[in-house]
């Protein structure tokens, strides 16, 4: 019985989107070893499948995020950030190229985050955040974000505990304001598993094009896995919110997660289903004046 | 004799690439009407053929991309910086849809300059400009750009007219010290005709996709034709140099001017000719390591 139950409510979530279906709760204890990294749930099975069905996500991508840019210059200040966070090699890098490549660069705004500058160390923690947010229209990518600030911050110990169990709070509001401001976030997870990681890091040592990805510091973070996994399952336990809820992506495929996050992005788009703006001028009189120029 | 000259000069010119071919010497007086906006000077001769060659130019542009952003993680300075002006519609965006469309969003910073706020206009007009400047490794692209402050600034007479002279050594200085300090400037100029403009603005306000494209205050410009060509003309004499040459892009076709910008891109990576950085870590060691983990 409790089978058929889980069964059902599988089947109900799989109707619902791949938004339900990856969704964090939020509020609740996360097991990340609970959670599979190399399974497919939803979408097409196979390598192959999913390079063709990502393929052809893109034009659909693209109309949108062009219908986004196009609304703002009417006065509609809605946006969209997404967020990507991960391991070492999980393929934070690699899902911008893949599927961030179909959209217009004109409209993204693509902010890679890396250890603090002075000036950055200096102000608040999400003062640099705030700095590389997506304007109106815009689709903003963050390549790891504030969430470092609860993430190797914590596992290294790069501020004392209570500031940064304070820190939960703080990205909450944040993003509370965000998504009150009009902007759409999309939280990935980018999950991958020990063995996988071990094999991406070492095909980057036996590829000399790939060794300036490389840092012998990928395998002090390695050794210390599991106090990574258990600060992400803290930050997904406390900062997956209504407003802006996180989503585990299995990523042992990478073919899996390119499609599986540009499905996400073109779910939440759809949601907002930009308008193309109505012209606030004369269209025939405008055209009776290029004509006698 | 002197068309034997001429036919001499110009085959010398094709041989020397496109660069060659485009550029504006600089220092001389500059006639826009001389230079043809339908013309295919080299490469490609119709449509099908420069679709398929800008397509095929799209890994090797991203090659070599991912190549100069390697470099820069190993200390190279160098970067690029993509300069795109011409009247409205001559296709400043298009280009960066279709030619930095094959990029890598990581390694693209697209700015888009419009009328300059309040603050930016306390501010010296290049003040805007450098908060924008491509980091090492990265390719700006600048849709518009510093030169709007002496081409729209002097037709519509926005600074005093001694201001405006000014600005012309103001920014070849700047530009000198861009140059000097690893970046490859290269600025384009997409020259369309007053008919060709006429087609695209009548097109613009017979789809109401494109209707946020367009602005009656498009047509005001357009009055202005006379004024602006003259002054590109003066900038373009003024500002081309061996430094921060100015390129004349026959744009009336599209694809010859995606062709046209994407190989000028193409030409000067590959001069550049930038390495993925020799690992300056044990490889053997971090395999060992990796393994035993």
């Amino acid at each position: 019985m409790a089978e058929k139950d889980s069964r059902r409510k599988s089947r109900e979530k799989r109707k619902a989107g791949l938004r339900e279906l990856l969704r964090v709760p939020g509020g609740e204890r996360v097991d990340l070893s609970s959670y599979d990294t190399d399974s497919v749930p939803l979408g097409p099975g196979d390598k192959s499948a999913g390079k063709a069905a990502t393929s052809r996500m893109g034009e659909h991508l693209a109309d949108l995020q062009e219908r986004l840019f196009a609304a703002s210059t009417a006065g509609d200040r809605r946006r969209v950030l997404l967020v990507l966070q991960g391991m070492d090699t999980s393929g934070k890098g690699g899902t911008i190229k893949h599927v961030i490549g179909f959209c217009n660069p004109s409209g993204c705004r693509v902010r890679a985050f890396q250890a603090p500058t002075e000036q950055e160390r200096a102000h608040h923690f999400l003062w640099r955040v705030e700095q590389s947010l997506p304007r109106p229209g815009e689709l903003g990518i963050f390549d790891r974000s504030h969430y470092e600030d609860v993430l190797v911050a914590r596992v290294r110990e790069l501020a004392p505990r209570e500031e940064i169990e304070r820190r939960y709070d703080e990205i909450n509001r944040f993003e509370k304001t965000l998504a009150d401001d009009g902007t759409t976030v999309i939280k990935c997870f980018l999950h991958i598993s020990y063995e996988e990681q071990r094999r991406r890091l070492l095909k980057r040592l036996d590829r000399p094009d790939k060794h300036w990805k490389f840092s012998p510091s990928d395998i002090d973070d390695r050794a210390l896995w599991p106090a990574f996994q258990e600060a992400y399952s803290i930050a997904l336990e406390r900062c997956s919110t209504s407003y802006a809820p996180w989503y585990v992506i299995p990523s042992d495929h990478k073919w899996y997660r390119n499609w599986a996050v540009g499905r996400l992005l073109l779910e939440h788009l759809r949601e907002l289903d930009p308008q193309y703006p109505k012209p606030d001028f004369d269209v025939a009189g405008c055209r009776g004046r290029l004509l006698a120029q």
